[in-house]
C-alpha cells in the first residue's frame, strides 16, 4: 500500500510508493528514454483488454462482452496505481511526522480504440463521449465517503509524462483536498467575500470585453490565454454558466464543452506542431460540488519550456510568450470547419 | 522590460517576457532538442569573455585584466535576463488585473574555466570559492532596496533546464518575496509559535536520532533525504547551527558546507549515473536575513521522473523511491576519500 506523507513545513502531502520502490538503475537515463509500446503489445488497444485490470466502464456495441473488443471508450483501474482503492487511512505519527495509508483511486480512461490518434483529431462525438465517461466515473467514485477530491487530467507526449502513447486520460481520487485545489478555492472565496461576485465570472467579463486573449468562443464556453499564464500558450476553457462542478452540466453544455475543447486542442496541435501538454479539470471538492463558491474549468498547459531551479525555488514561472501574442497565433490557425461538426463516433 | 503579472485567484506572480516573445516555431520540438554549445563557441569558456556582459565579480590571477582569461570563478549578468536591473516597478492595474515592471537581477556564476566538468568533480577548494562567490553577489545585491529576495540555484543537465553545459549557477533577485519562499517562512513561524522551537532544528534532531534517511554528516552539516521527499533521491543539506541566511556563516562553516555539498552531489552523480538535477539555496528574505525565524538550507532535486497533470493539478507529488531506500543507496556509494580533501584550485 502506498503511503501519504506530510511535509511538516509547508503541509504538502506526498505519495510515496513504498511497495515497489525504484532502484537507481530503474530510471531511464537522459540519453535513452523509455521505449513506448507498439500496437501489438499496447494494453489500451482492442484485443489486449486482458493486459489491463477489468473495466469499470465501457461504451460498447450491443451484444459485446466486457473486457473484449467492441468498445469505443473504456475506463479501467490503473495497473500501477498511485493510490490504492482498498483499505483504511490509519492516520498516524512517526516521531514528529504525519502519515496515512495511500487510499484513493487511480483510473485510466482509454479515449479511443485507435492507437494512433489524438483527442484533437477525434470526431466531435467521440470527444463528447470521453467527457461523458469523465462524468460517469466522477459520479460513481464520489459515492465513496473516503474520497474528498477527484482530479481528471491528461498527459500528452513523453515530455508531459505520458508513458503510453495510446490516447488516454487519467483520474486520481484523493482522501484529502489537495493543496493546489484548496488554494484555488480559497482564492475564489476570498474574492467573493470582498466583491460579492465570482472571480471566474469577472475574469470572463474582463476577457470578453478586451478580447485580446480570447482563442475561441461559443454560446456556452470561452477558451482564452489567462493574463498571468505560467506557461507559453497556456489555455483555459471556462464555462459561461457559473457551476461548481463539471459533473452537473446538461447535454447541450456537454456538447459545447467538447466542441471548445476539441477546437482549442486542435489549434494548439496545428500551431505548435503537436506539442506535449497536460490538461487538468479543476472542479470543486466532492462535498461541495453542488454549492456556490467555485467555477469549474479546464486548464491546458503546453510543455514547451522546462520549469527549473528558479521556478522550483520561487514558484514564479517565466513565460516567454505573452498571452496576447499566444492568443493571436492560436486564433490565426486555419481549422477545417468539418472538424467541428458532430458526427457519430465510428466504432472499432 | 519584462512584466510581472499577478494571478488574481492564487496571487502567484509570473514573469512575462514581453520584449522578445517567442513565436510558435521558436520552441524546439520533442524530437529535436536544442543543440548545446561546444567549447569553441561556449560563452563561459576562457577566451570568450566578450560573449557575456562585463563581469560583476571574478576570482582571478593577480595581474590579469577583467573580462580576459585568468579567472577561476566569474559572475556576469545574464545576457537574456528574466528580470531587468534598471528601472522602477511602476505598479499598476489593467482592468481587474495587477502588474508591475519586471525589475530585479539575473546573474550567472561561472563555476570553473573548464568546459567539461561537474561541480561534484571539482577540487574542494573550487567548490568553496563558488560558494564564496554566491555570498559576495548576495551581499552586493542586497544593498539595492528594490530587491526583496535573492534566490541562488543551479540547473544541471538538459532535462533540468540547463541550456549551456558549461558548469554554472544562477542568481535571480526579485522585487517581492516569492510565494514558495514565503510559504516556507510562514511554516517555520507557525511551528515556532506552537512549539517555541525551530522546525528545521527539530527535523535535524529527528533525523540524527533515527538515522534512516541520513546520507552524510560532518561537524557542521547534515545531508539527508526528507521524510516527505517530493522527488526520488531529493536531498537536503542542513547546517547544524541555526541561522536565517547562508551569507553570514564563518570560514570554517563555509568549508564544511562545500565538503557536504560536494560529497552529496558526488554520491548522487555516481549512484544515478550523472542525473539531471536542480538545487536551490533557501535563505531568508533580505530584510530579515539576520533575524530569527528561518533556518537556511540547500535542496537538491534530481529530475528522474516527470511532474505531469496530477502533480500540476493537485500539488501532490508521487515519489517512486522511499527516502529511506534512497538514503541507503546513496550511503553505499564508494567515494574516493581523496575527493574530499581540500587542495588549492588549479587556475586555468
Amino acid at each position: 500500500m502506498p503511503q501519504l506523507r506530510k511535509n511538516p513545513i509547508t503541509r504538502e502531502w506526498v505519495i510515496v510508493a513504498t511497495d515497489r520502490g525504484k532502484r537507481p538503475t530503474d530510471f531511464p537515463s537522459e540519453a535513452q528514454p523509455a521505449p513506448t509500446a507498439k500496437p501489438a503489445n499496447c494494453p489500451f488497444c482492442p484485443g489486449n483488454e486482458g493486459l489491463t485490470p477489468p473495466e469499470v466502464l465501457a461504451f460498447r456495441q450491443p451484444g459485446t462482452m466486457p473486457n473484449t473488443p467492441g468498445w469505443w471508450v473504456r475506463a479501467v483501474p490503473n495497473k500501477f496505481p498511485a493510490l490504492a482503492i482498498e483499505g483504511q487511512l490509519n492516520k498516524s505519527g512517526i516521531g514528529m511526522y504525519d502519515q496515512m495509508n495511500g487510499v484513493g483511486a487511480h483510473e485510466v480512461i482509454i479515449e479511443t480504440p485507435e492507437h494512433n490518434t489524438t483527442l484533437a483529431e477525434m470526431p466531435l462525438k467521440q470527444v463528447q463521449d470521453v467527457l461523458w465517461a469523465y462524468r460517469s466515473r466522477y459520479l460513481d467514485l464520489k459515492k465513496d465517503p473516503r474520497l474528498k477530491y477527484i482530479l481528471l487530467f491528461r498527459n500528452h507526449g513523453r515530455v508531459a509524462g505520458a508513458s503510453l502513447e495510446h490516447s488516454h486520460s487519467q483520474l486520481i481520487a484523493t482522501p484529502m483536498v489537495p493543496k493546489a485545489a484548496m488554494e484555488e478555492l480559497e482564492g475564489a472565496i476570498r474574492y467573493e467575500q470582498y466583491r460579492d461576485r465570482c472571480i471566474y465570472c469577472d475574469i470572463l467579463s474582463e476577457e470578453l470585453r478586451s478580447g485580446d486573449r480570447i482563442v475561441v468562443e461559443n454560446a456556452d464556453f470561452v477558451a482564452f490565454e489567462p493574463f498571468a499564464s505560467q506557461y507559453p500558450f497556456e489555455t483555459w476553457i471556462l464555462p459561461k454558466a457559473h457551476n461548481a462542478s463539471f459533473a452537473y452540466i446538461n447535454e447541450q453544455q456537454q456538447r459545447s464543452f467538447a466542441q471548445t475543447l476539441k477546437e482549442a486542442l486542435l489549434r494548439i496541435q496545428i500551431c505548435l506542431n503537436n506539442p506535449p501538454y497536460n490538461y487538468m479539470l479543476h472542479s470543486a471538492p466532492c462535498d461541495r460540488d453542488d454549492k456556490d463558491g467555485f467555477h469549474w474549468h479546464l486548464e491546458i498547459m503546453p510543455r514547451l519550456t522546462i520549469a527549473a531551479g528558479f521556478e522550483m525555488g520561487s514558484g514564479i514561472y517565466i513565460n516567454v510568450t505573452p498571452p496576447e501574442q499566444a492568443a493571436q497565433y492560436l486564433r490565426e490557425v486555419e481549422v477545417p470547419q468539418a472538424e467541428l461538426v458532430a458526427t457519430e463516433a465510428a466504432p472499432a
